[in-house]
């Protein structure tokens, strides 16, 4: 951050009287400038026994397989973020059963939050931000080819669960790979 | 949001091809600025059956009582976020038994997390952005003088599942009042 978003004069980093975080101060109008994690919200829809993932037709990880989800929209809640993901990446509808994880990954500053439900009806088309989607059993889930840990963590506390007969809430940190 | 952050440019609302929101963009450099819900971490810290609550010394609610609780830092994991604005606001440490609740304000954009967990030796005094701290059984919490309608929540929540004997993962969405 270079300049001020308000008035368009220069920022610079000090600790605002009162802070104990260095931030982003406008040297002209005063303002503040915070910088806070962002969401991450997905989903682990379910059909048939089978999760459905979408191949990424964007960066990062351009051509791996991922659950539906993204960065949260303000104005919406978690529940919404999580069921726009999944329209918008995979054409797909999914009844929400709850929250299934929440996974920091502080050294990034995003906090990633999946909850589990089940496809309705079971149709599903690449969105697009996706190249493809597919629904894999447990068996043949690409875990060489997905596009993040947090992804894989997420699935395999799933289906540690589904085999328990139990869905639990899963909470974990990432630390850099 | 007016200028760029990036190059101090103005920035103009549209929506970017392949988006699907209004976003500020920089006619000059192109950036595109997301704005994107905050999270706000805090904890419910239990001693001897009573519980931590701080009187604000900052606005918005100067002068309610509050649960020890504040926005998520940038480089820092939800737990930690709990475990500093505990210690910031009311000079307390905090074992933490789990999460507790979700509480999502979309109106605010604001998604509210509370983690629950027991007071550390039990001492505890005001930070720089609390007038006061007391601990309140639950017949003494001073329930209109409460700052947030999401700590109410989160207190009610709290005893009932404590007289129930156990304690839930708690998800709510607050409307505008």
């Amino acid at each position: 951050m270079n300049y001020c978003n308000q008035c368009g004069a220069k920022v610079e980093l000090r600790i605002p009287e009162g802070d104990t975080h260095m931030r982003h101060v406008c040297l002209q109008c005063g303002e503040i400038h915070y910088l806070n994690p962002k969401l991450v919200i997905g989903c682990v829809a379910e059909w048939n026994g089978s999760i459905l993932l979408c191949r990424r037709a964007i960066e990062p990880r351009h051509g791996f397989w991922t659950l539906p989800a993204g960065f949260m929209e303000n104005g919406e809640s978690t529940l919404e973020a999580a069921l726009r993901e999944t329209r918008e990446e995979a054409c797909a509808r999914v009844a929400i059963d709850g929250l299934f994880a929440l996974i920091n990954i502080p050294h990034i500053s995003q906090v990633h939050l999946f909850y589990r439900g089940r496809l309705v009806g079971g149709g599903h088309s690449a969105g697009v931000e996706s190249l493809d989607t597919s629904l894999f059993g447990e068996e043949a889930i690409p875990w060489d080819d997905l596009a993040f840990r947090s992804v894989a963590l997420c699935l395999k506390s799933y289906f540690s669960d589904r085999r328990n007969g139990t869905f639990g809430f899963h909470e974990a940190d990432l630390l850099p790979p």
